[in-house]
């Protein structure tokens, strides 16, 4: 497959493997915002054995190259237009998330997708992550029974930031760029769908005291009286063990199954359990495997679509202070 | 002091120590909701020593006992009126959360309280905890710099539970019932207040489908954009270690400090901590102190009010699906 790289400022590496691999070439790359740089990328690239283009206008990489798959990984508030074009181009698109800056940008996502029938996937790495996916495979075997409640919380270091997440336009806000990850395990573990949210955030902690937030929550009906909780902060402190305090709690009616520190802990009636985790998976492998028909990618473009949806919606909650309907 | 009892359906039994005790003679008890029953409550005081009369009528022995204090603990929807009796009889009233079944008889109550000039305290047990002190303690000290956002998690065995709380009215609901520790958990360690409150209830898991609601989420807009959230539930397994899962996690601007399985994480600048718990103190005979003005209970009146009124506003928001503001 030929692969062309627009922008690198957020998980684009996991698409970059330790050495050449059949089933990619990586073979252009681009900026896809203003001030980014490709520099490392490329670098990293060489180092392997890649030998890309560079262009300086992912437009003009488009069409000249005629690429089969887009990774898409430019500022976070601005990946909707880059993701536009490489539809029109024809192309797979692996998109960092998220996918649009708001609700409407990403329906002229999904249409463009659907006008080009190719495969799209979020970022959505904890699908590949062998201790999330254990959870989520213990819940479908029904060992916690019916899903009703779940808690979710994502707690980073802020550590050093890029100037482009200091401003709403390029950074798109915390809920979407941190958050968006815990409403995709709560989507992914429920089965479920959202019917509100209610969300709030302070960027009173943030250095210039505007963006990014530092802190934010919210709160989601579910179908069926199900319901859940996302917490989210940049203030786990720098002596942290992990750079992530990443954790799930998701109850049923016949137990509860919990993920963090990179560990899963069941509690039914069994008593309490630590199942081994699953193996990692190789995300953008099973991306590529699906583009050509021979596989399936854990993280569908349905999924990516209602995933970026709520943390859009719980953006839009958040800075409105009402509660938003799906 | 001249204690009596009325109604036993709650947390009444950490009055009772484990033999005679000179700071409280407990004369008389009488039940307080129509279908409670004193007789677990009165055998146990007689075979500590104390010799109280029964009534059938709490009012008449209120009139005819005169007592000192009031320990109010009748079904939980019902508390509010036997309060307002107990003040107007010049006691001092240690009572079961929560103290009124609404925000305007909370108001009463308080109108009450001050006219009465006596100590006042809910059962808000945890303050007496040597986990959840310590967590406080160091909270003041400053360990964990300006706290921003904070997580409270009540989990329970639903086990079996009485028939009085099948109904709202002698129930009063999951939230200012179990809610209500997690509430005061966040006044508490915050030092803070709320300015709105969004929450969400189901009674989808409950035996009749009505009451008491089996899951509950609450969110808290605090003053300078603090924030915090809280989780409910009544399905915590039986086969679990403890019957409550209960946590809190208060994250500030330099640490993070959180209570969990009776034990206290201290994550911060020095690495992760696990400091000792404090001892468990005696909150009856605390506020027994204070009530002759030789000490001060760790809840005061005034915390009781605030922790209170936000449950019951937490409810109402529940109730309506309107975000509620104090």
């Amino acid at each position: 497959m030929k692969v062309v790289m627009i922008g690198s400022s957020g998980h684009s590496g996991l698409c970059v493997p330790d050495c050449i691999r059949e089933d990619r070439t990586f073979v252009a790359i681009a900026l896809g915002s203003r001030g980014e740089s490709m520099e490392g990328m490329e670098r990293r690239l060489r180092e392997i054995g890649y030998t890309p283009t560079v262009y300086g206008d992912y437009r003009e990489m488009l069409r000249k190259e005629k690429p089969d798959v887009a990774v898409i990984d430019n500022f976070y508030g601005e990946h909707g237009q880059v993701i536009l074009d490489a539809f029109a181009a024809g192309c797979h698109v692996f998109a960092e998330k998220p996918a649009a800056a708001n609700p409407e940008q990403l329906e002229q996502i999904q249409e463009a997708w659907r006008r080009a029938g190719t495969s799209f996937a979020g970022m959505f790495t904890y699908r590949y992550d062998g201790a999330f996916y254990k959870a989520w495979q213990l819940i479908r075997q029904g060992a916690i029974g019916k899903v009703r409640l779940l808690n979710a919380q994502k707690s980073y270091k802020f550590g050093t930031r890029p100037d482009f997440m200091s401003r709403r336009k390029t950074y798109g806000g915390t809920i979407p760029w941190v958050g968006i990850h815990g409403i995709d395990w709560i989507l992914w573990m429920s089965g479920g769908h959202f019917t509100s949210v209610t969300a709030v955030q302070s960027a009173a902690e943030a250095p210039n005291g505007v963006c990014p937030e530092t802190t934010a929550l919210a709160q989601f009906q579910m179908e069926d009286g199900m319901m859940a909780s996302l917490t989210v902060d940049y203030l786990n402190p720098a002596a942290a063990p992990f750079h992530g305090d990443d954790r799930i709690r998701v109850v049923g009616t016949k137990g509860v199954v919990e993920v963090r520190y990179n560990g899963v802990t069941l509690l039914n009636s069994q008593g309490v359990q630590h199942p081994q985790n699953l193996p990692e998976g190789d995300f953008f492998g099973d991306f590529l495997a699906q583009a050509v028909g021979k596989g399936k990618c854990r993280v569908s473009a349905e999924e990516t679509f209602a995933s970026t949806r709520a943390a859009l919606l719980a953006q839009r909650a958040a800075d409105s202070g009402e509660t938003v309907c799906f």
